[in-house]
């Protein structure tokens, strides 16, 4: 029999096939691109003008905004979702509800060279873009009329990937706070008020002293496959102290969740074969002291990384109901990825 | 700059790209299927032995059941999600929550033809999948352990579609409400509790009165590209008689809505060349009668068709935050729908 399995922190249901569960070699393999194109890559070294004017970048001594000479840049998106013009300006028309889209859209090149997958960059170098997405999301903050930071990668087609194979983040700036942070923050405000104890801070235990979906662990950091994982080989990161805001991560903490990432999707891509995937950095939406309001406190809530290797479909049932099929059992998940060798 | 649109029933906002909005032909069309494989196909009539027992079939006097001479047959599937052994079964592993995966999942065949696009259907054939539906639904509310029936369709890959490409749907009986379906009655009950009025109803009638997201309209039936469109030419059906359970419906509303399906698929079809597509029966959980509970009763909901014509890809920005950037605006996918000659 298959296994219906509640997420703890939002209350969703999955299924998780036990009996025909598909292995790493059962899903289908799409190669992540086609087209290289290093010749006119955009964000390599040496075409900074053909991007926008960067934001921010960790560079070498002495070079030069907008040259040569950086580790990582981070340029306003040519193509944002949403613009910097304008306020947080909300109005109905008749019974519905409008915000005028303001919001910041940026993207991080991680790598100078030609680089596509970020398991591909040394442990330094990642640490450089979560350094990145560090003083992004300090910077963000100074905008009073940001509710929140949402940091992603997609990378290969399957996950939302354009053709420009070269590595890079995005992180968008929101006047909302999103549904799916709200779900989070609401379900692990239920679990704090009834057990006075943190939801993730709780799975971290659980998962250590059972250790079946446990995938690796370091000083700072646990990843491990979510009990009611929504994909096959759903896997997360996040850190054992219990914070719920990743902008206050020392550099030891971000080292150690470098470290993770490494080793996560390097097992990813020698295990899975190059799967496309995303990634998301969930955090505590900004603490804003609004007027007549107390400043929320986001201190129920616990930031994490969640890697999603994109391997299966959503169809028809996922849309219509919310609740996901997961063929593969995390507990099969986890020990595949963790025994792998690289 | 663009819109931030908020769902009158969950709550979630959608990204409204107005300025780069995208037309039909910006979209990438993939073929639906390479392989028509009549000469094989389990669904076609004659081959009734390929597929398990039917449960329900629509056929002509004096045939027998599993041979020819159907309309529409309803056969377990072979690959369910869920399974019809056991019962409610509940228990906790740790801080988890884990229940038994016990459900029903039926694959309704909606023609004896081998025909993929349910559009190219007659509205009479199209009426007696419908019925097959109510049936069904009638029969699954008898099985106590049921909580919730969802029917769905998926048609080509992208929208999770198989390679067999016999037009046919799915019907999900799940031992819990699911989570999306919660979201909206729940919605739908804050609604309701603040305006008296049912939010489905307030929507028909801000729509009739302002035209410019309406679709199509006949007696029974209102379709419309919503407000907060997720996706590209999402198109809506929704009876215009306040109702939360599709079960009830008479005759002659079902007539309606499947002239309404007719007219909506033919229209996606021509106007975006075949696209995949998936559509989402929502309904009303079971009112169920507790041990120690009152009854609940959903007035405050009602029943409609969801359809999504799959044209874009789901990114991590959607998987992180749950809200969607839709780049063409629902008024401008309803002006092409509605002007369309078919």
């Amino acid at each position: 029999m298959p296994e219906l399995r509640k997420d703890p922190i939002i209350g969703r249901w999955v299924i998780i096939s036990t009996e025909r569960a598909k292995r790493p070699d059962d899903f289908k393999k799409i190669p992540v691109s086609d087209h290289p194109d290093q010749g006119s890559c955009p964000f390599c070294a040496g075409r900074e003008e053909m991007t926008p004017p960067e934001i921010y970048a960790i560079r070498n001594p002495d070079t030069e905004p907008n040259k040569s000479g950086w580790k990582v840049r981070v340029v306003p998106s040519v193509s944002p979702f949403l613009g910097l013009e304008g306020g947080y300006d909300s109005w109905g028309v008749g019974i519905y509800d409008v915000l005028n889209g303001f919001g910041a859209h940026e993207v991080v090149i991680e790598t100078p060279e030609h680089i596509g997958n970020m398991t591909d960059l040394d442990t330094e170098q990642i640490l450089n873009v979560l350094k990145a997405y560090r003083e992004r999301i300090i910077d963000l903050e100074k905008d009073e009329r940001m509710k929140y930071v949402l940091v992603y990668k997609n990378y290969g087609k399957q996950a939302g990937g354009s053709k420009i194979y070269h590595a890079r983040s995005n992180i968008i700036g929101t006047p909302v706070v999103p549904k799916r942070v709200k779900e989070e923050l609401e379900g692990a405000r239920v679990y704090y008020s009834y057990h006075d104890r943190c939801v993730f801070c709780d799975i971290l235990r659980q998962e250590k002293e059972q250790e079946v979906r446990l995938v690796y662990e370091n000083e700072n950091v646990i990843s491990l496959c979510p009990f009611a994982s929504r994909f096959p080989f759903e896997t997360w990161i996040l850190p054992k102290r219990h914070n719920c805001d990743f902008h206050t991560s020392s550099d030891e903490e971000l080292t150690d969740v470098a470290r993770a990432l490494k080793i996560i999707l390097s097992k990813l891509k020698k295990g899975l074969k190059d799967p496309h995937y995303n990634y998301m950095l969930h955090i505590a939406p900004f603490k804003r002291r609004h007027p007549g309001y107390w400043t929320t406190i986001y201190n129920d809530y616990h930031w994490h990384i969640e890697v999603i290797p994109r391997l299966t479909r959503i169809a028809g049932f996922e849309w219509g109901s919310g609740f996901y099929i997961c063929p593969t059992p995390p507990e099969d998940a986890a020990k595949f990825l963790r025994e792998l060798e690289i």
